[in-house]
Formats: C-alpha cells, structure tokens, sequence
C-alpha cells in the first residue's frame, strides 16, 4: 500500500514557459491545475493495461516555443488600413499570437499542438476597441475579400476557432468585455460578447454596488465552460449552462442582439414575445460567426437568491429507473430543477470508485439493490424563492423514491458543485501520458433515449480498452441530452479521428442530433447536410449568401456552410442521404 | 325604468341565409349569438348621444346574396390540372366559394362587405386532401407562376387570409384536420394543420380512449379564437392563448414542423434542444404563408388536470400598482399563473358597470380606496400540480395585498372564463347599429408600459365619443403586451381606416411592438420597414426569396415582403425611417 501511495505521477505543476506551444495547449489560468485523483491513475493503469513506467515518461509536452516562418498573407495597405482603424497598439503580426489566437481546445488541435503541428492560422490578430471598429474592420475586409474570424475565449472543442482561409481574427475579449447597462425593472443586462463568465456573474451580483440596483442578480448560465468562455460565445454557439434546466439554454436568454455583418449593421428589437414575422433575434443565433460578428447583447438576468438553493442526490437501481423517474420530474408541471443529473451505470461505477466510497457504504447499496453496473447517480440544486425550492425539491424526492431511488443527501451534489469547472484541467496531465479524454453530446426526446445511448456505447466500448461514461444533464419535458466521454491511449492521430467519426457515425444513425450544446465549428461540419437535410442546410445557406454574400465571415466549413456534398461526404466518410 | 327595460334593440337572433355577403361576415356558429347586454346598450347610447331611435334601425345588414361576376384568371389547362391533382370534388369556382374563402374578420373586411364591396378573391377554392396534394399544387402553381394562398380558419382581423393577386387558395381546415399521433412518454402531438381548436383540444383531452394513453392531455393554447382558429394558424401568425403566461406562445409550444414550399420540402427535427446553427424550426414560424404551407406539426402537449385549477382575482387602488404588482409576481421565480390579466382604469370601470356591480359594493370599494376611474381589476387561474398550484395562488394573493390590492375571490375569473371566447359574436350586433368594436395589440418591455399606455390612450380618446379599454394579458419576467380595445361610431371606412392608422402610429412612436400575437397580415404591413428597420425586414425577405423565388406563396403585401419603402410609405402615411 505505501509504495502505491508513492507511485503518483510527477504531474506538470508548473505554468508553461511564455512563448511555448503548452501555453496554448493548456486550459483555463496558466497557473491553475486539477491533477487526476490516485483513484484515477488506478483506474488508467488497470484500463489501458499501464504501469508505473508508464507513468513516468512524459512526451509530447509542447515545452517548445511557438515558430510558424510563415509570410503574413494581407498587403501592407491592407495592414495599414486595419491599423488605421484599431490603432497600431491593438494590431498583431507576431507568431505566438497568430497560432494563440488560431487555437481552441478540441482534443485533436491539442494532439496536434502538441507533436509540433500548428494548422491554419490568423495572418493578423486585431483586438477591436468598440463595435465601431468591428464595423470598419467589417467592412474593409469585405472591400478586400480579407476572412474575418472571431476569437473571445477560445474553449471551443469542435475546431470553432480555426481561421481556415487565414486573414483577420479579432479578439473581442481583449477590450470588448464589459458589462454597461443592468436594467432592473425589465430584468435585462445589456453586456458587450467578450465579457468572461466569471466577471459577467460578478457584476450581475454586485449590482447594487455598480448599478444601484436594489437586488442581486445572476446569469443562469454556468457551462463547464464558464470560467473560459464569453457571453457572446454562448449565443453564437448556443450553448447550455449546467443549470439550463431551470434557466433554460443560451438561446432562451437573450433578449436582443446587435450585429455587424457585411450587408449591414443593425440590433434586434427588444420585446419579450411578437408576431411580427420570423424572428430575426432568433435567426442570428448559433450562427457562429458566419453571418456576422455579435456585438452586443442584451440578456434576461434572475435575482440572485443563494440562500434558497436545496441540494439533492438518489441511487437509483437502473438506468431505466433513472431515466423514467427523471422524465415523471420534467413533465410534472409543479416547477424544474436547476442543476439536474443523471450518470448511467459505468460513470456512477466509476464515480464512486474514484472519489473513493468506502467498502461499507457500497455494501449497504449492493445490500438495497443498488448493485455495481446496475445502479445511477442523480444528483441536483434547485433555485428560486424559497417555498418554491421547498416544493420542488420535496417533489423531486417523492418521485425519486415512488421509482426506487435511494436519497444520499445533498452531499454529491455539493461536492460536485465544488469542482465543476475544473474537470477541463486533467485533460493536460493525461495527454502527457498519452491518454486522451474527450467527449461528444447531443440531444434525444424520451423515447429514443435508450436506443441512442446503447447504440452509441455499444461502438465506444468495442474498442479495447476504452472507457465510456455518459450522463444525460439539460432536461426538457419533451427528453434531454446526452452526453458521452470516452477515454482511450494513444497519441495517434488518425486512429482518434477515425474512433471519433465512427461516434458520430453512431449518433446520428441511432437517432441523436449533432450537437447538444456543443456546437458544430468545423469538426462536425461534414455532417451537417446528412443530419439537416439539403433543404434545410439550403436555408442557412441563403442566409449566409444574405448577410454574406463574399463569404468572408468565418469562411471554411464552419457550419458546413461552404462545403459542397461531395466534400461533406468525403470528410465525414457517409455516404449521404 | 319598465320603459327603459323595454327598449333593448332587435338584435339579430337568426343564423343569416345562405349565401349571402352576412354569412361570411358573420363570426363562429351561424346559430350561434351572444348580444350585448342591456348594460352596453346603455353605455353606448350615453358615450355615442344614440336614442331608442337609432337602436330601432338596422342598416348594411348584408342580407344582400354573393355575386362577383368576375372571371377565373386561370386557363382550362391550369384549372384541369389542378382538378386532376385533388378530384374535381375538392375545386370550387362558385362567387359564394371564392369570396368565403378569401375573407377574414379585420373590421374594414365586414364593414366593406355590408356595403357590398368585395374586394381581391381568389380564382380557384382547393380543399387539398393531405400533404402529397399540397406538394403537387405547389409545385404546379411554381410552375405556373398561380399564387396561392392558405385559409383555415378564417379568424384573422389583419386581413391575413386575402388573396392580393387572386390565384389559388387551399383551404386547409377541410381535409388535414386530424390529430394523426399522441406520443406519451416525449408528450407531444402531431397534428394536421386545419385542425380547429375545439377539436385539438377534444381529442388531446381523450387521449386515453383515442390513443391508449395513461393521462389525459391540453393543448394549452387557448386564444380568444380558439373555437375559429387552427393549429397550423396559431403557428403561422404567432399567436399567443389566454394562458401563454404558463404554457408559453404558439412559437413556444412547436417541436417540429414540416413543411411545403417551391423551393422544396422539409420537416424539421424533433429534438428538444439542439446547437446545430439557426434553427429552421424557428425560422419557419410566423412566416404567414409567405414561405411556404405548414402541413404537420409536432406540439408539445401538457397534462390535463382541471381538478387543480385555481381562481383568483383583485382590485387594485391603480394602474401603477397593479403593474407594480405583476412584474413582482413575474419575475418572483415562484412559479408562473395560467391566465393573468389585469385591466386598467377605464376597462374595470366600464367592467364594473356593465355587469351590473351593486352601489353598495361601489360604495364598500370607493370606502376602502379603490375609487372609479383609478382602481384596476386584476383576474387569473394558476394550473399545474396541486402543490405547485396551491402555492403561486397563495404567493399572487401575498404580492396582491403588499400592492394594495383586495382580494375579490375567484368570482370573477370563473365568470371571464365562461364568455372567455364568445365576445367577437358581440361585433355583428354593433355593426348593424353602425358601431365598430376593435382591437390593436402591443408588446413592451415593463420599463416602457406606462409611457406606450398612455400615449396611445391619449390619441384614441382624444377623437370625440371614442371608448377605450385597455388590459394586459400575456406576461413575461420581462415585460407584457398591451391590448386596446376602442369603439366609436361610424360606417365611414375612409374615416376608420384614418383613425386606425393614427392608433398604429401611436404605438410604433410610443416604443410598442408591432403586433404582440395577432400577426401581420396586409393590415400592418406597411409599417414593417419602419418598425424592424430595412436590415432586418431585408433578412425576411432573403428568406422568401430562397424558399419562394416566383413570388407565389401569399404574394400581394403579407408581412410586407413585396411591399417597396414607397409603397410601405404611402400605405402606412409614414414619413420613413
């Protein structure tokens, strides 16, 4: 037992050098690290048959620095005019900031990244001042056909980021990030897209300090995400918060936008319901870059009421248990939770064991019918006034147990609460070893849950050695989603991507959408006309040619949009409809 | 006062004949009446200076029989090609069909055809069986280059269902009115478009005995015409139920929708949530014909349980309390009421009168500082579970009294509820006296109510012997809609339309929405450009000319999108932007 306690891996606790590919590579605060638990090392050598060996040779660390030798690809005039508009001190042309602010966190750019690999890249970053400048730099680019791509936080994970056809990336989180207005009589804050998670929420709480407003309020809007993410990216990608069961997804947040686009500028108007034909707030949305660059929303907030949260967590003795009991608490109509989750059997399994449940406890369980493989993790918060988290959460607890779940207190989900933006960090300690974990989603009405969620583990677990987790974590009374993270050795390229297209594959084909909450980027673009169908791709595209007609918003394959079906076809490995 | 119980008018008590131009006028059952009370009688002859004399002589009564002596614009081969895709038993050319199928209910509809002026009508009247009909007629009249217009219902009072440029119209309530499936665990509908909804209700009401299912089930969209109205309208023009605080608006309640246009056809994914670019699920709404035809839709559907339904209703000493006192409920995030309205001074007034209120309750009110011309009547239902009914009930009653208001039991909203959808039969009886009764409709964000309130208040009450009552209906944590109901005496068309417009200009100048949930139509048309601005107005229109590159989907104006700025100007009298 001593000796195990010692064979803990010498994991990175050091932020990466300035300059190197690891500090593009790593996630979140330079100086931030959550390290695998030693339950998790446990866990790896037993899975992917490894020893403490294995464990001790790091490789493709990305210690070395950023070099790209690559021309800048715009015209000294072109340049001139860009620095004209955002003043010198806001233009870049340097190799670290053309590969950083190319980059998101998608598991193969990191592999990538990693083995000394940089892709496309930006030929010039700018960080515009206001919206005024998005609009010069906007319309310069289209006189000159330049592509314009838009970088906040970077944390995408389907290669949203990457500037494909070169030109511009404007980073609009460098002066772009405020919040300017709370209106507190409609509920509404008014906050510029660059604006980071954290200091979004904080200005919403301390808004009677910065607005004078009478309460507290808060976002509703919590992504793992959250830390490293942007109130303009949430909407650009439709995102979804960890509590979007209650306060709903990215999209049911916002109020009105403001876009600048090549065929023109403008903001959507801001009444809370209309009939006034398609509703173009709507159509902007999820639109990731393509028809135009976001410059400012304006979003419902919610009072922030700390003191009501009530936490629960079951053992249920099946997935379908689970899964039923869970269905019987959407469509209930007595009120929503916020946080709301349900682990199918291998990630409560594998749950339990790394966070360690003593031998007694998971006696007393197997005692109850709760057994291994068998039993599923629910846990939840729920907010609002305060009888109204009395009520729903006493709902909860009669429905869970009507469908045998066994109440475990609050404690799970307060434990979970407590790390549940930094799971991200890990990602770096087990690529150093040559592991990779990552996950794909989408989203499922009830009655295809089961299918969908078989049909997708079945090809994950096919694979040697490979765990699958999946849990399903925004509910809507019509289904939910589901989310698949699966964890694999090897530092192969192609052998990930091929494993990765053969998960989609399986999502699709079992009835699941694309994408959850994801979004589509560039990773999963060549699916985007099987999954859609020509006609409806066909509108997105009308409105790309409408708002876009040079196609130098994000141009490349982001949503699918430029690629033709016989590229989709031959990226994506289907044969197509 | 014998005399005075003597002289209520002759109303009209007889369904009109066949045929004739009344029969079209004439609003829901043609048996069916619900007269104005002897209450109204005696309010009208004080507010409008009308005699016993005035209330003795009927006039434009529309007994007159339909003739339109015009020829079918269509060749024979045309006409026979369409008699071959829907049986010559599903086309009609008779002047009775083609005027019927053509008219709305918008006020300066009925009062041109009391005077015998009949307006654009169709060529040809088809009743398409299914979807596979609808396809094969549009894509003949793409290839033909007919227009085609839908009509279901006929409910519209923006002259929605006019076929500008004559054509074809498809009568979609004939044959696609059927509930096709209840799917019970994703609690959703699929239903036909034309299906009525008493009919929808009904049959999602007996689930159980018509589909298997375990529970019973409510469509939860109930607008004032839900007996005249279709499912597919509800969708098409964005309307909102009498209980859209709790279930949401038509756009809210759709899951998917399939779809007929020229440029192709599609259905939409039946995902509860999804981040796979702009939703053409979304897009698609509020389109009113101008896209394409709504042929399915999947609904979300919700429990039946009456047994938990619960009444309440308050008087409140103001209009700015009883606001205050809304917007404190709306966003308490206990939970939201079912109906919601309160009514502001004037239409509590005349509420009170009219349904005949005691003095000494007048006097117990006016004691207890709820004084005539200030207090506001507030009235609602709370549905859902028990629990959760039992305790938004109680939390309402809380807010009510902390604004001032008192309690008057579920009294009155029990009685509102009786008549809930019976009052546009009151418009027949008026019009024979030569009064007009009608309605314009707003949305608002709460930090602009007062000030769109009383400036369009102030326009309509500055025009002499003009009545305005004026209530809020559809709630949101963010704001409400405005509902103004005026009545004034006159059969001058030019004189009302004037008058109209002015009240629109009123509301666009003041901050309001152009249209909460009646749609667009022809009527507000004009205003389009002006109110979403050229950008936006431009996006829907790129959108029609994708799905509907001839122009032959409800051309002629319908949401503005062939209308020209000059034309929009002249139209709408407004100088522009």
């Amino acid at each position: 037992m001593h000796g195990k306690r010692h064979s803990r891996p010498a994991w990175t606790e050091t932020a990466p050098a300035r300059g190197t590919l690891r500090s593009i590579v790593k996630y979140g605060d330079p100086h931030g690290f959550k390290h695998p638990s030693d339950g998790w090392v446990a866990m790896m050598k037993s899975e992917f048959a490894m020893s403490d060996d294995d464990f001790s040779r790091k490789a493709e660390e990305g210690h070395e620095p950023v070099t790209l030798n690559r021309p800048v690809g715009l015209t000294e005039s072109q340049i001139e005019g860009l620095q004209a508009i955002v003043g010198t001190e806001n233009v870049a042309t340097d190799d670290y900031s053309r590969v950083k602010y190319s980059y998101g966190k998608t598991t193969e750019e990191l592999m990538e990244l990693r083995k000394g690999i940089v892709r496309e890249v930006a030929d010039l970053v700018l960080h515009p001042r206001h919206k005024e400048d998005v609009q010069r730099i906007v319309a310069l680019c289209n006189e000159e056909r330049i592509p314009v791509t838009v970088f906040s936080a970077g944390s995408s994970v389907n290669l949203g980021c990457r500037p494909e056809k070169g030109g511009v990336t404007l980073v609009l989180s460098t002066h772009m990030n405020r919040l300017l207005r709370v209106n507190e009589e409609n509920q509404t804050a008014t906050v510029q897209p660059g604006m980071f998670g954290p200091a979004y929420e904080e200005a919403l709480q301390q808004a009677p300090v910065r607005f004078g407003t009478k309460r507290r309020y808060t976002c509703g809007h919590f992504p793992q995400s959250f830390e490293y993410s942007s109130v303009g990216g949430w909407v650009a990608t439709l995102g979804s918060g960890q509590e979007s069961t209650y306060y709903g997804d990215a999209y049911d947040l916002v109020l009105s936008q403001e876009y600048v686009t090549p065929g023109g500028s403008f903001k959507t108007l801001d009444f809370p319901g209309t009939a006034t034909g398609p509703k173009v707030n709507d159509i902007m949305k999820g639109s990731e870059g393509t028809y135009g660059i976001l410059v400012e929303l304006t979003m419902k907030i919610f009072r922030y009421m700390p003191e009501n949260t009530r936490y629960f967590s079951f053992m249920y003795p099946s997935w379908e248990a689970a899964v039923d009991a869970s269905r019987e608490i959407m469509q209930g109509e007595f009120g929503l939770p916020a946080v709301y989750r349900i682990s199918d059997p291998e990630e409560t399994d594998r749950g339990l064991k790394l966070y360690g449940m003593p031998k007694f406890v998971d006696a007393f369980l197997i005692r109850k019918g709760l057994r291994p493989m068998k039993r599923c993790l629910c846990l939840g918060t729920v907010k609002g006034d305060r009888d109204y988290t009395r009520l729903v959460k006493r709902k909860i607890a009669r429905i869970a147990g009507e469908h045998g779940g066994m109440s475990l207190g609050g404690y799970a989900g307060r434990k979970w609460e407590k790390t549940r933006f930094t799971e991200p960090y890990m990602r770096e300690d087990l690529q150093d070893y040559g592991i990779q974990i990552d996950t794909l989603e989408t989203s499922v009405t009830w009655d295809n849950l089961h299918r969908l969620h078989k049909g997708v583990r079945e090809y994950i677990t096919s694979r040697p050695r490979t765990m699958c987790m999946t849990h399903a974590s925004h509910f809507y009374p019509q289904g939910t989603n589901l989310y698949f993270i699966f964890l694999m050795k090897t530092r192969d390229l192609k052998e990930y991507g091929e494993f990765q297209k053969g998960i989609i594959d399986k999502i699709l084909s079992n009835g699941g959408s694309l994408s959850h909450h994801h979004g589509i980027g560039r990773m999963l673009a060549p699916w985007m006309e099987l999954h859609l169908g020509n006609e409806q791709l066909d509108v997105l595209r009308a409105l790309k040619r409408h708002f876009d007609p040079r196609n130098i918003m994000n141009p490349g394959a982001q949503l699918g949009l430029d690629l033709g079906p016989e590229r989709m076809r031959k990226m994506s490995g289907c044969p197509g409809e």
